[in-house]
């Protein structure tokens, strides 16, 4: 469904939902009093149209419209959901609400963003409100906590999925939900250790980013322990530390006893959430995680994904200059692979401008070249599928030089299996630019030398089969 | 450097050490009295060579050799390094680095994986050991957190380095280091969730992994604080959420004072760690990162990957059947960019193979088709780069039946960008294959009948330009 949701108070948190609703169509009124709200809601606005929609392969429905509301009466009238929004204090929260309450439709959805007080704080003086906790960046993070009335949680559940959202619908309320508390824990342990000199903040912060936070990405604490808990389980787990309660390990001294019945309570609800996998299928699918979170970070070159290129960047290139020039040489990622059960067409044509890459590199036309102000763009590509590759193989590229004159650089790279048997053939033409103006013109004296010595040698040797095909034609 | 490791206690995490040494290039030995230890270790190399040579572009050096040891003192005869990972009980610790400091040669690191007992504890009886505390998967996630004599803490941290690990060094001791201060606060936390019947694991785990999780993938605690306090910064932040340390919102209720020089210590760290970026260029800096781990979730299918595809297949497939067929329709992530500024080439190929999964789709050979084990592979393609596209684009895609003839399927995508303009042609030929045999064969009848009668429109209508060009053809 669409339809119009009321943003009251347009800070970092409001701005978001404003666009997680804007940019699923729906239309949205923002009523803030601060004469700032439109720019600082605007800025929002950008970076989430620069993210989220390209989160996804499909279009995102067209952006519903946005209007600047005189009143709260205004911007409540007619609206489907109501989301308050406003700074962290009692008062003022239970204010608002109760002006929301009195002017929205009956039907609305009333939800409150606050990060910690229960919906029996905020409608103490009245008010129908229910707890819908987002998460910032809210046009990005899916998790919304909501609590309260259960068949208004329910109804709240369902547009929110809608929206893209996981909502996670609590039992009972209690101060600051699940997720704050144990943000909070973090929060004020780490603010002793930066108290007490212990740590920087930076400090804390690599120890979040380069470990635990890259397991919290895509599992959570208990099925995490489930795994560190080995064949033996969780139970195991608990008896393994259990007694690190009793020590001085946190500034949370406060600790439940771990009671049989408890030790079997967690148990049985772990079984209940992880049981249907082997703890060997769990560190399949936990690695499988790792690794594509890894090199997504490796994409944008942020926390351990800079680590990991640090230390690539240490290991040896591949290949030696002599004949074949091995150009490539990466084992392949389940991420690399399909529904078909085999690598997909796109990392062929990845691994072939890898190895396009390294060849760059050899001609003197690598990063220092790129900062220079000059490249090579790709002009065009032919791909011939041979053999399939599964995850776990090792794939190498060899490449050739089958051209090179003017700005032209023409190359033929053949990918091969562990075994060394052709899985794929890779033509392309690049031409040489300059990066300030994108245009063609010819490489720099250095690189033209060595491109000619090498091409020289290269177009001595045979030419490779498959050179020159166009798709579908017959052999 | 390479060298010899001795590994002393073979559970999940010596498993891990020997991994990450082996894959490394090390020499390992191994010495545990467990005789199950071989099998246990035999289970954690097979995932490590399972995922930890994919996160590279480079091969890892060729791994080295992995002998089991009959006493601790053949073991460590030799190392260059030694890792005690042996349960976490202090005087079985004390005894067996006693042991190691009497046998190991004097240049030798000894190494601790203590979650949490300090040098000074496991040194009380003599003995010169650092903690060298890893996480698990340690053939994975490069945190190890040093603590202990600086000089020995500086040669642990070259070597670290050296097998792709991120060493952070404390300042000080203090029981548990610093990551396990704050997962024993979020350990101790959600157990008290769970006992007092307010969430279940797998709630917890659900509030963990939708949420700040993904944020703690990339940045930590403080950066993500610092990005909230918005243009006001970290003392803004403090401000806002300062009062809250003194409600009840976890169970660590022992909170240092946030006084005006804590204050002024905390935001001058933050400064001196993300200063250099304004808080716009952090939020983008995020946002890319966040965009790109979820992209990696959705691949693995995992946690918020889960509800990404969830929302997707509720979005209104692109285009209608009539002429063109638009088969996709995707924002370019900036994860798809490259060096030059502009859309790598594999995600032309990557976005005109999405586009031919919407043709398989539309002929009926859908994931439905796949399960019932036929399918298309794809058997050559060729790409034609027209004009360049940039982060935030819009990419479209249209799409033709060139020929449909028994097995083979032959198509031709023209991608545009948000001007219509034509950025690249794609075109490809594929063959319909038994899954079971992986061999060629003609389509079910159902298929064969949907393509023949849009092959038939499809074949009326001009055929592009461009079609059946071969690599470097002139015009």
């Amino acid at each position: 469904m669409t339809g119009k949701a009321a943003i009251i108070g347009g800070g970092v948190i409001g701005g978001g939902w404003a666009a997680r609703f804007l940019l699923n169509g729906w239309t949205v009124a923002i009523f803030d009093p601060d004469p700032d709200a439109a720019r600082k809601i605007d800025a929002v606005l950008i970076n989430a149209r620069t993210s989220m929609p390209s989160l996804y392969d499909r279009p995102l429905p067209p952006e519903g419209a946005l209007t600047y509301a005189a009143s709260l009466d205004d911007a409540v009238s007619g609206a489907d959901w109501v989301q308050e929004s406003t700074p962290e204090r009692l008062d003022m929260k239970r204010g608002v609400l109760a002006q929301i309450t009195a002017a929205a439709p009956e039907t609305a959805i009333v939800a409150s963003s606050t990060s910690g007080f229960k919906p029996s704080d905020l409608n103490a003086e009245g008010g129908r409100s229910i707890v819908a906790h987002p998460f910032n960046p809210v046009y990005l993070l899916p998790l919304v906590e909501l609590v309260g009335a259960s068949e208004t949680c329910a109804r709240a559940a369902d547009i929110l999925e809608g929206l893209g959202m996981f909502p996670l619908t609590l039992r009972q309320e209690v101060d600051a939900h699940i997720a704050d508390r144990l943000l909070e824990a973090v929060w004020r342990e780490s603010l002793w250790l930066v108290h007490d000199g212990i740590a920087t903040t930076e400090q804390i912060d690599a120890a979040i980013r380069m470990g635990f936070g890259l397991r919290w990405a895509q599992m959570g604490l208990f099925e995490t322990y489930r795994i560190a808990g080995g064949e033996a389980g969780m139970a195991h787990f608990l008896a393994q530390f259990g007694p690190a309660l009793a020590w001085p390990w946190t500034k949370l001294t406060d600790v439940p006893d771990l009671s049989d019945a408890f030790v079997a309570k967690i148990a049985a609800q772990s079984d209940a959430q992880s049981g249907h996998m082997s703890i060997r299928e769990l560190e399949r699918k936990r690695d499988e995680n790792l690794v594509g979170l890894l090199r997504a970070l490796k994409q944008s070159k942020a926390g351990a994904g800079q680590v990991l290129l640090d230390h690539e960047a240490r290991l040896p290139a591949v290949g030696p200059s002599d004949a074949p020039w091995v150009t490539l040489s990466v084992q392949v990622p389940s991420s690399w692979t399909d529904y078909n059960g085999h690598m997909n067409e796109s990392h062929y044509l990845e691994a072939g401008s890898k190895a396009t890459d390294c060849v760059l590199d050899r001609i003197g036309a690598g990063p220092d070249y790129v900062a220079g102000g000059f490249s090579y763009f790709t002009v065009e590509s032919h791909v011939q599928h041979l053999a399939e590759i599964h995850a776990g193989d090792r794939l190498t590229a060899e490449s050739q030089i089958l051209a090179a004159e003017g700005k032209r650089l023409h190359l033929f790279h053949t990918l091969r299996n562990g075994t060394g048997a052709a899985v794929a053939t890779h033509e392309t033409l690049l031409v040489h630019v300059d990066l300030t103006s994108r245009r063609a013109c010819v490489p720099l004296a250095s690189v033209a030398a060595r491109v000619a010595t090498l091409a020289q040698d290269h177009m001595a040797r045979p030419r490779p089969a498959g050179a020159g095909r166009a798709v579908g034609q017959r052999p």
